[in-house]
């Protein structure tokens, strides 16, 4: 199949240091060619893939040193690049929320769009409606709610490659924070777990901007006051398996309809039990009590904690051989695209722009007489 | 004509508070219907217009406290409103920056786009090369610089409408700076005028969340240390006059390419003088020796300033009457709706949908003889 991949160019694909959406991007890309297809990706000329690159900026928007720049208008340039290839694609798989309907309206059933992003903001609904015809694949189940009359067409959980995190088979005994500092990712919660449990925290996280009185005013205090809590800063990739490996289990305890939440899988992978909070995609993601624990209090966040050290990692990691690899991402999304194929009346754009010519003459024949 | 205005959705038309792309087209709009045109104004709900008004959103989104909102989806639902409605209209005026491209590809012709902001950011070359359809207005001659080869149609000068501001034929003796708070603003240098001249220096700013640094380390030291200089903060329109009007000048020295500048006309409106470093827009709004003087250097701003209660205030205002109205502006747009109509070809919208019918029988009768 000739599949389209269009990614968000905000950071690299895959991203050098943070970035959820690029990151699976770069994934899917990887697991559809490593699967026979024919993959073209438009991205930032930093991207490294196995399919064909088509650059469409020079680097990703985010670490381009540029003091001024423009993310509408990079994005813009790309979905007219994207359109005029359009012939050249069975598919055309966008992971760039809602700027390329105004583009491909003419084009809607030649597209998937995965949307990464939460979805309860107060001007989606409209836009989601008026360009109903365009098919949508959410990230997990609990993504659609506020939206549950848009253009669904499967939900394709995340999936990423096995050999990118390294199995641990004994944890070093500490538990693990690893996202952003930020109130709804609820470090709070994670420091009062491992408090109450007087075990050992690292919490390995960025602080953006907009979070900075509250790692200030909040977080930062709790830290200074308790030895038991490291506080390690941003980590990149290579550091997560020894990060996420050595740990008892990972804390997950947010307070937001998060719509995926890698870090959970990231852990699996590793064999780390996933300690999280009943709330957006967590239920989901985690099988109670075999690749780690749901929990609704506190109470029951240090129970489980105190208890993740008896499960089974091995189990865990082949739960995400099973669940969460990028094959198996790939394969469910090759779904949606046949899917799209067989739906298409006379898929005219795979012969060539002519329709399908009939050449049974034994049935005619038969017909005839 | 039948004029449709297009404006961005973050503030209200016109603003509660900062915000000059929503001001001029409220002035714009308003100077329209006042010289006799159908003019319909897409915008959020709160807006107050004598045009026609097409509510596309319940409020202005800056000010809108809903905690999770999409500027992107918002504007994709009123373009798509716009296109619904294309027909109704002989000329659609966009004040959207690029967001309209995709939309109305088909009806370049029919479209005309102030472009409000500065234009030398990374991104943008690439999207008027690839929508060279689309007819641009630039604010000042200046703002063209980093793009000489657009669309260019007109440069046309914001105005304003002369009883928004009273005119003061006495100053109270103290310069001002009108702004926000940040370096490209240069409040450093206005503090720095004053303290040479010994006079006082009311500052009326607002200090976005970006430019709190530098409000804390550079400006409130600078304030703090000297007596004569004034911290008003941010002031609504309603105190503009009273500011303005009582300054002996407005100092404008700034050091970024201002594509305008709406606070130097407000200055002139008032009769107050504006010593302006010569940078951007600065040289086509200030006459120099007329309505404020242009200068180069910190010592030549002192100069200035000390000089400036020598201009003759009522000639300001004369010359802001002359040049900066809000009629003078709708004058001008006029002309360049104008010339899209006299473009098209057969002008078929304006009739119906039918090309024009040639009745002139005499005349076909002579060519005949």
């Amino acid at each position: 199949m000739k599949i389209a991949q269009v990614t968000p160019l905000y950071e690299a694909v895959p991203p050098r240091l943070y970035g959820g959406t690029e990151r699976v991007v770069a994934h899917l890309t990887d697991a559809l060619v490593d699967l026979g297809h024919e993959v073209t990706l438009f991205a930032s000329a930093d991207a490294e893939t196995r399919a064909r690159l088509i650059p469409v900026r020079d680097q990703a928007i985010r670490l381009d040193p540029a003091p001024l720049k423009s993310d509408m208008a990079a994005h813009m340039t790309m979905l007219a690049e994207v359109l005029d290839r359009a012939d050249d694609f069975d598919v055309i798989h966008f992971h760039t929320d809602i700027i390329q309907f105004p583009f491909f309206r003419d084009l809607a059933d030649k597209t998937i769009t995965t949307l990464h992003g939460r979805l309860d903001l107060k001007d989606l609904p409209e836009v989601y409606e008026r360009w109903s015809e365009f098919g949508l694949v959410s990230i997990s189940d609990d993504q659609r709610r506020p939206l549950p009359h848009a253009n669904w067409k499967a939900t394709v959980h995340h999936g990423m490659p096995g050999d990118l995190y390294r199995f641990s088979p004994k944890s070093q005994g500490y538990l693990a924070f690893l996202g952003r500092i930020s109130p709804e990712k609820r470090p709070d919660r994670a420091i009062e777990i491992a408090t109450r449990l007087n075990k050992p925290l690292k919490i390995a996280a960025k602080v953006d901007a907009a979070d900075k009185a509250y790692w200030e005013t909040v977080i930062k205090p709790m830290i200074d006051a308790n030895p038991l809590i490291e506080f390690v800063g941003e980590i990149g990739d290579h550091q997560k398996s020894a990060f996420l490996g050595g740990a008892e289990a990972l804390l997950f305890p947010i307070d937001w309809p998060e719509p995926f939440g890698l870090v959970m899988i990231e852990a699996m992978a590793c064999g780390t039990p996933v300690v999280a909070f009943r709330c957006g995609s967590t239920p989901e993601i985690i099988e109670d009590g075999v690749t780690g624990f749901l929990v609704d209090t506190l109470d029951q966040a240090v129970i489980a904690a105190g208890q993740a050290s008896a499960l089974d990692r091995e189990a865990i990691r082949a739960r995400f051989d099973l669940r969460f690899s990028a094959t198996v991402m790939a394969r469910r999304y090759l779904d949606v695209y046949g899917d799209l194929l067989a739906r298409r009346p006379f898929a005219v754009d795979m012969l060539g722009g002519r329709p399908p010519r009939i050449v049974d003459e034994d049935r005619s024949f038969a017909a005839l007489g």
